[in-house]
């Protein structure tokens, strides 16, 4: 391989004026410019762009940070993989790689020695949940007001810069849905309870029944995780639960699907014996029996919308700009699982 | 932030001694490493990880090329998601990022200078097809020798490591179960010509009704693009060619899909009037009505086999082992959409 001094002596110029000529550091006359370029396309040269962004304090890279979940096919689930094709058209767009690191959610992650040691120039976290260790390592990173951007997820005391949907009017659409078409013993099948926007869901779901003054029953709230699994596992309670069940609202698409295939396998008939309305409008949705009502979140148009605010801030003023939150609107869509209208 | 210069004063030895000894390079007194080590945690220092790969000729990243293709949600598609979700559990588990850089599939890449740089260690090619400039490509970094698996894409002339699976087979098994149902005018939807696992369909095709003795008949032979949209459009020919067609074989499930609804759109009754075989059992295929039957491929053993053998030739030494070819089995899944068996 070509080296730095075999480009500086074809030059004529010392090594230090072709890094500084090739990493585009501090004044230079052009004709020496335009020597060592020469030079360097000459003989083939090829600035070593780690050395490069190590002078230039830049690697080129956006990280995501993502969960370490055994056994999930985490780019498979919708969530996370409308959220990547938004950040990843950003990245594209603006010349930049994408750098994917699994935090384990139980473990203080050091998202601070990723800027120091340069591999990342901006972050941004997904699937970050109100676990202890979570939000230890968020709360070290938010000190250092470096440019991060955490992912549909919102902590009480910490400023950190935020891209989200609104949950809680989410689950409001869905639940004033049901309570239109005439049910009042709704039901509600939440996620785990460690996520910010499951608790949202929860008080868009009490929202929307007290304003039709329906007292809250706990004896119809149901829980799972948010997986295909864990809605399949819940049929079995609410099957015995239909009598006193007017409709369901299920917290995402996932889970609706797995308990919509539990609750037919036991013989009931949908949306007849239980109207449903899921959450996400996931690819899936339009493909079930009877196709998803839903609510649909702009996953992909968070993803974008994170990646690029992040990255802006690389040409921002250092301070400058205050905390960033982003929350974007829910849109619910009315297909037939609900046993009203249209598909 | 502590520098270099620091560390040495403190530890009493010169900037050089404390680069050789957090980098781990060269032979080192104990007591001296020990001194080092011992003022770096006092004073907070941070081995600068760039620097550090800089001097180790490593970056820790995994680099994932993908074909930009505008419009499309890339990472919500099958085939990548479960494929990354096999990369990223190798990654994970081996301690590296997994770098996702996106390329232009109409622009000779330069692959090559990603090692050169240092920005990646070993990389997976995702997408490849046989449009010129991406075999250029290709060509050029295989010249080099470096640590680079294709996934599912084979070229005539050029010797690289390639993960795949057999297509030939998977499409032979598909279109033998239609045979063995009593069909014999069987059609088939293909997918873009580019692709290499599409032309090996093709093959596994032709074998099928050879050996069945049927002569093939181009006039219901059809082209998508693999997405849904184009198996949507399709619909229109298909249905003309209805009084022609014993059976369909489509060369993926998103296609399939899209046939599906717009044959029904066009009141067609499923299978009843066209039994289908779908490819690549996505998680779509069991939720549509008529679930359907198709051809299970490992994407996600793919990407993880990938991604653990590329990474092993980093310990390898240079020049061992030869082209790496694996290519694994597909697999039949009988369900309702061709009109047989089982669900």
């Amino acid at each position: 391989m070509t080296t730095r001094k075999e480009v500086a002596d074809l030059a004529g110029v010392s090594e230090a004026t072709v890094s500084r000529v090739l990493n585009g550091v501090g004044p230079m006359k052009e004709s020496t410019r335009a020597r060592v370029l020469e030079a360097a396309e000459r003989l083939g040269y090829h600035l070593n762009a780690v050395a490069s962004s190590f002078a230039r304090g830049r690697s080129g890279n956006l990280g995501v940070i993502l969960p370490h979940v055994p056994k999930v096919h985490l780019f498979s689930t919708y969530y996370f993989s409308e959220i990547l094709s938004g950040i990843g058209e950003a990245v594209h767009r603006r010349g930049y790689g994408l750098l994917l690191l699994f935090r384990n959610p139980e473990e203080v992650y050091d998202y601070v020695s990723l800027y120091r040691t340069l591999r990342i120039d901006a972050g941004i976290i997904l699937g970050a949940s109100s676990l202890p260790a979570e939000v230890e390592g968020i709360r070290r990173l938010a000190g250092e007001k470096l440019p991060c951007f955490v992912m549909d997820q919102h902590f009480a005391d910490i400023r950190i810069g935020t891209v989200a949907t609104d949950h809680v009017e989410g689950a409001y659409l869905a639940v004033r849905h049901l309570l239109g078409l005439g049910y009042r013993r709704i039901g509600f099948l939440n996620g785990s309870p460690q996520y910010s926007n499951s608790s949202d869901r929860t008080a868009g779901y009490r929202k929307a029944l007290e304003e039709a003054g329906i007292p809250l029953d706990d004896g119809i709230l149901y829980e799972g995780n948010y997986s295909r699994k864990s809605g399949y596992s819940a049929a079995e309670r609410i099957y015995a639960d239909l009598g006193k069940l007017d409709a369901l609202f299920v917290a995402n698409d996932r889970m609706a699907i797995g308990l919509m295939q539990g609750l037919r396998e036991k013989g009931c008939s949908l949306p007849g014996d239980l109207p449903i309305v899921g959450y996400d409008d996931s690819d899936a949705a339009r493909f079930t029996e009877p196709p998803l009502t839903t609510v649909q979140v702009p996953f992909y148009e968070m993803g974008r919308l994170a990646a690029d605010k992040v990255l802006d801030r690389l040409s921002a003023e250092p301070g400058q700009g205050g905390t960033y939150l982003e929350i974007l609107k829910p849109k619910l869509i009315i297909r037939k699982s609900c046993g009203g209208g249209s598909r």
